[in-house]
């Protein structure tokens, strides 16, 4: 049984008491989903839910969301506002009613409109970002997240079995990010983490690259990274394969960041900063002949948002616990040429670190 | 041919000028992307685009996006960082090429963390939430505009269609949502537009109710709310349906919302306002016996975002123009008992309207 609403905001009423703020205020996304254990959406109306240091809770809900609002078992006052009357009032009563001069916010979450109503009402609150804070409460993952993400992690792999299964020379990025789509939810998925990225030949030099009408030729790198979302989960997977045949240099470049993948996962254990897994991966790209192709960080958070704490960096020096999840994905990226990536979700524990992925990491040769 | 990147910029530094701001800022999100015309993700890392009232531009761009901001064909100066050493060097090297002292944000876009970076940096700064305007530029659709809404409402049709086809007494709602999905997908979608909703009996009336295990069963409403995204825009259709046979009230509450719904139809036409509509729509509704059952406007603005100007309500007295695009939504919420919402999108032209979805809308028994 999970415990009820009231119980799961003791928590923020207690971070807001070692924030010194008057309150912690939460708006829709991952932590108020993880409250309220329903996922509101968020659009154009605001949607508030406060838990005070002195153990007060409040909302603020849109009228038409009170129905759905009434089954998470809030027990605090709610401020309902109509879209033909405006929020203006429901503000006014809520401040009102949380009487602070500092509020703590997710600054990754909450829009200027909101932070803007807030402070139309009480001009002298003084509203800080405490995201790191507040989504740091996420990143220990539960035995019930971990489930939650092998099946996304599952969902995402056959998914991507069943789209190699399909392509042959000639296809363009995006009929492959169609197929591989198709899949990811074929194969179960509620959602997709994210729009997935399917780059071939240069394109998979773009870490963010978007698929278009390139089409896969033999000898080039075909890049995916993507993810399904299930209860609420994020997979996060990166695999780089070749068509017809790896070229000797691209064999060089996967091995490369291979090495660093696996640095990775032998580096991480309980205790080690993000500082350190970054620092151990990074110099092993850094050691290599490729040094110069280096563009990004070892990876980040994984858990209920695609990207989330910690943030696998140097300079990072937050020490990572066991249950932290995290994507170890170096790269590499030869502009106009030829990027790889290699990535796993990686749960780190108190004696090392198990890999969510199981997908293969040695270089793959797509016959077409 | 579309227009370079800064021509599609002229227009918001047009709307500096009358703002009487010194700049507009774009984030990541549907302006960005229809300027830019590649899908930037936003995350934790900040990527701004200022349009200057004199006319110049610039951008803060994260650096592992550089090489993919290099496809775009900005000719501004680029504020890059990276992970590594952070953006506070980025936004001063920004805020000093501005020299503003006032400017324009998306308030229902941008995001604390954003609009705390640019007020550490220039403290005196005034920042002011101009969605309205910067997002009201997008209201009146193109003819590839409405092509790519015309793609994404056949995409969901079919989706629709096929998922009927297949549900049998004794599916719970969690069941008949992963077959729409997977329909939506197999039909050529190239994303949700945003998770769908699929309730049935009691849960029918909570306007955004999240699919769970409720079975249905003959004589209740089936209520699906959902749309396919391709090209970038979005569908957003509702339909409610029956299973085995409708109970005489369902069909009077049934008969009642496509009343409203094709008034909205019929009062549509370029020149009247926003509160027109749904002056007109809801008016059916308060003239029925159902009047107590009213919990929603008639609906949204719709394109890129689900959710977008104009909103249909009463004491919106925008005035259409023709090539708006809005939601035609009314609907009766029994509490504990029964919803009815029946959506079309419906595009506004000089001489009345014209429905984007075809769907038919007559009450439909689906036997099983």
């Amino acid at each position: 049984m999970s415990a009820t609403l009231p119980h799961r905001l003791v928590e923020y009423c207690d971070l807001a008491k070692s924030l010194q703020v008057d309150a912690v205020i939460l708006v829709p996304g991952s932590n108020f989903t993880r409250v309220v254990l329903h996922p509101f959406m968020s659009h154009e109306r605001p949607f508030l839910l406060a838990a005070c240091a002195d153990g007060r809770t409040a909302a603020i809900v849109p009228n038409l969301e009170l129905l759905s609002w009434s089954h998470v078992g809030f027990d605090g006052p709610v401020f309902d506002w109509r879209d033909q009357t405006g929020y203006a009032d429901a503000f006014a009563k809520f401040m009102d009613y949380l009487n602070a001069t500092r509020i703590a916010v997710e600054g990754q979450v909450m829009r200027v409109f909101v932070y803007h109503a807030m402070k139309n009402t009480a001009p002298n609150v003084e509203i800080i970002d405490a995201e790191h804070d507040i989504s740091g409460l996420r990143m220990i993952k539960t035995d019930a997240d971990l489930a939650a993400m092998a099946k996304a992690i599952d969902v995402s792999e056959r998914a991507l079995t069943a789209t190699l299964d399909q392509i042959k020379i000639g296809m363009t990025e995006k009929h492959i990010e169609q197929i591989l789509t198709q899949q990811i939810f074929a194969q179960g998925a509620q959602d997709h983490a994210f729009r997935p990225i399917v780059a071939t030949g240069a394109n998979s030099a773009m870490p963010h690259a978007k698929a278009g009408e390139t089409p896969i030729r033999a000898g080039d790198a075909l890049l995916f990274d993507f993810g399904a979302r299930c209860d609420g989960f994020c997979a996060d997977i990166t695999r780089t394969v070749f068509i017809d045949h790896a070229p000797d240099e691209s064999a060089e470049v996967y091995a490369t960041v291979l090495a660093a993948n696996q640095m990775g996962h032998k580096v991480a254990r309980a205790g080690v900063t993000a500082h350190d897994i970054d620092d151990a991966v990074t110099g092993v790209l850094e050691q290599s002949p490729f040094a110069a192709y280096i563009r990004t960080k070892t990876g980040h958070g994984l858990g209920r948002d695609v990207h989330e704490a910690p943030y696998v960096m140097r300079g990072n020096h937050m020490v990572l616990p066991a249950g932290t999840v995290f994507t170890n994905e170096p790269g590499l990226y030869i502009q106009g040429k030829l990027g790889v990536r290699i990535e796993d979700d990686v749960v780190i524990t108190e004696t090392g670190s198990r890999s969510l992925t199981t997908f293969p990491t040695e270089l793959m040769v797509i016959p077409c």
